[in-house]
């Protein structure tokens, strides 16, 4: 087997065949075929794709090139979420202690932001004393007692997809459906949970920006773990607009907070208690109310003690940014847009994401809004509050929003999009 | 400008523009864009395409990528002749004395062989004490006192493409005609000839496989160096079976020499001079006479003074092979297929080439061939003689063979194929 009849084969759109790619993906792992080699086959796929059976051999190989966790020590039923990322999507923050909350055990293994697109353990860092890293005993220990973790996953996990994600990123591959699919997938299965809720955003802000090709990944993924036994259902749900009204760490950390004590942004709520519904029946707990869990405390109790086993201090006021600038409404009327991509690219400006994934981040950093399509606004007043640490940045992140807030008239009949659009499984 | 956007761009089907094209291969040159991010591109540039426009800037980005010759201070013009590679294919070792003994300089630029196909500069090193690296000065003197000189490119010469071509080479993405044609045509633009001959070879033992790939490559070479000044013309010449009776390094220098004494194969023969023509026609010498000068010793002359300049021996005598095996006709009838790609397989296969650029290769190797396609064979008669270094290889450079060598019945009417198919230019 060499690695250039494996490219010469996907180039000439051939199917690859279950040895080729068992072994380009092991090879590729081992470092036997280079980055070049391997971003030459990734752009191949990118643009002649693989049919299902390759996806599935794709994620099969990639599940083997490393090891697989095991939660059967635990009595209560497993329950993950994965989300394809959005602009101001803290769900995991929220959901994880209410699933656990509810009865199930939750292990998110969650990743760092690139790009516009925010990063579940970069906004838990904005907790004073919080950890990401832990050892897959600590991660045990936390999920038997608290119910719920949400940490870094371990090098061990699928490591050909650590190394080909990170070549993705830098060669212009990312936005392809079998790529993506197997990706994810092949973390998720590793991670040995017994039921997976998939979170496939749609609309400018995330990386599928039509329902067709939404409906594709979701499809994709939820056949693939399927097939490897994880009871697997998808939500294709609304990017065209940010979630909530924060974008940014320490900003969504305090919105996640206000959703568990109970208040915090509808569209929040509503998609939290969708997924949580979702994770609780695909775990076998039908009966069980996570609105209730909200409600009566129990969710933020969990959070807490998820918090505390991990580091952190949940009372501990959170860092906020040296310098804020507002935006206001150039005229009255109904804000009839606010795009979901140029909210998460001004947010990036602002030092809330990376560009490089050795980066730091800006924990205080990001855009609040002060209103959502749809609302009423009066000229003059404040539409958006943008807050950084390094306000030599504020003119690019103004930058990102030229034009992409839109006010029009007061008299305008606003369709606002619901927050689920679909459910696949 | 950032590459990712630059490989995107041909990702979705677009069309570069002349700053994205001059600032990725210059950040490429200067080691600013990776190899992976560069083998994305070639492989979105290998299944997308390149128009006229795109590949014109990308050739001219190349040649400015280093350094340019300056052969003004010759008196002769100049002229030089490039082949896209073929099996057998030794023309340039009889052909640059020869275009010298009849008053053009020829500034024979070559590589070395990789794959199946044999590298000029290989083959000449299987003369005892001849060097391929000459410095610029030292390059010059052979010209100015020989009339030609065939040795390695400086790396000061289109270094763009250098890096280019082996990434190329290792990522499969080689057969592409927009690359190809830069690559070919920045280096001899850099090299500062007066006027160049194109040898497009068409057929199984070539990049090319059919009529159609070749006129479009042809035509993409002769714009380009028409476009930069120097007078281009290319001839499409027959590669399916391999040219001449031989396919190795010390056996295709005694061809040519053979070629340079009057004798040697007609094939050979024929197409050296047809290349000869092309390039004295072009470097303003219609009436010179090859024929002449391979008639009455001239040409020998000059492939002698341009040996000896470079430190070889032209009386030594050629290294051989350890080994030696002969394959028999099966059969009597009419040999109707010797294909030229499996030839340059077996010849490789038992050491005349090499598998990666660091790789030594073989002078005695290769392949010499009794009868050629059209000739009567009596069963038992020898047909080839397979020479080598390393036996063990012989199995390989025989499987290589199976099914290629094919002996029709006594009466099959075999349709020739001609040496040179179309002259474009």
């Amino acid at each position: 087997m060499d690695v250039i009849s494996v490219i010469r084969a996907k180039r000439d759109r051939g199917e690859l065949t279950a040895d080729q790619i068992d072994w380009v993906i092991g090879a590729y792992t081992r470092g036997e075929v280079a980055h070049e080699q391997m971003s030459a086959l990734a752009m191949a796929i990118f643009l002649n794709g693989m049919n299902r059976t390759e996806i599935a051999r794709w994620t099969a190989a990639m599940i083997n090139s490393g090891e697989r966790m095991d939660f059967s020590s635990l009595t209560r039923p497993t329950a993950d979420k994965h989300s394809t990322g959005g602009v101001g999507d803290k769900i995991t923050l929220p959901l994880a202690p209410l699933v656990a909350a509810c009865g199930a055990a939750v292990p998110q293994l969650s990743g760092r932001g690139l790009g516009h697109t925010g990063g579940t353990l970069d906004k838990l860092e904005a907790i004073p004393g919080w950890r990401a890293q832990l050892t897959n005993p600590e991660m045990l220990d936390v999920l038997r007692d608290v119910g719920s973790v949400i940490c870094a996953a371990g090098d061990g996990l699928a490591p050909a997809d650590k190394k080909l994600y990170a070549l993705r990123d830098v060669t212009g591959t990312v936005e392809s459906i079998p790529l993506i699919a197997s990706s994810i997938m092949s973390k998720k299965i590793a991670e040995g949970t017994g039921s997976l809720v998939l979170d496939v955003k749609v609309g400018s802000g995330a990386f599928m920006k039509n329902l067709d090709d939404a409906r594709e990944l979701a499809a994709t993924m939820v056949e693939l773990g399927t097939d490897h036994g994880v009871r697997t259902t998808a939500l294709l749900t609304d990017m065209a607009t940010p979630l909530g009204l924060t974008a940014g760490n320490a900003l969504e950390v305090r919105e996640s907070v206000e959703v568990l004590a109970g208040g915090g942004p509808r569209d929040v709520v509503d998609l939290t208690l969708a997924l949580a519904r979702e994770m609780l029946d695909a775990a076998g707990l039908p009966d069980a109310d996570p609105a209730k869990a909200l409600a009566d405390g129990s969710a933020m109790d969990h959070w807490r003690r998820m918090i505390l086993a991990q580091g952190g201090d949940p009372d501990a006021p959170l860092p906020v940014a040296h310098e804020q600038h507002t935006v206001t409404a150039s005229a009255t009327g109904i804000l009839t847009g606010l795009d979901a991509y140029a909210v998460g690219l001004a947010a990036w400006r602002l030092g809330a994401g990376r560009a490089r994934k050795e980066d730091p981040v800006q924990a205080g950093a990001g855009v609040e809004l002060h209103a959502k399509p749809g609302d009423f606004v009066a000229a003059g007043q404040p539409l958006l509050t943008l807050h950084t640490d390094t306000p030599e940045k504020l003119p690019y992140a103004l930058e990102a929003l030229d034009d992409q807030v839109v006010v029009g008239p007061a008299d305008t009949t606003f369709a606002g999009t619901p927050v689920v659009w679909e459910r696949i499984g």
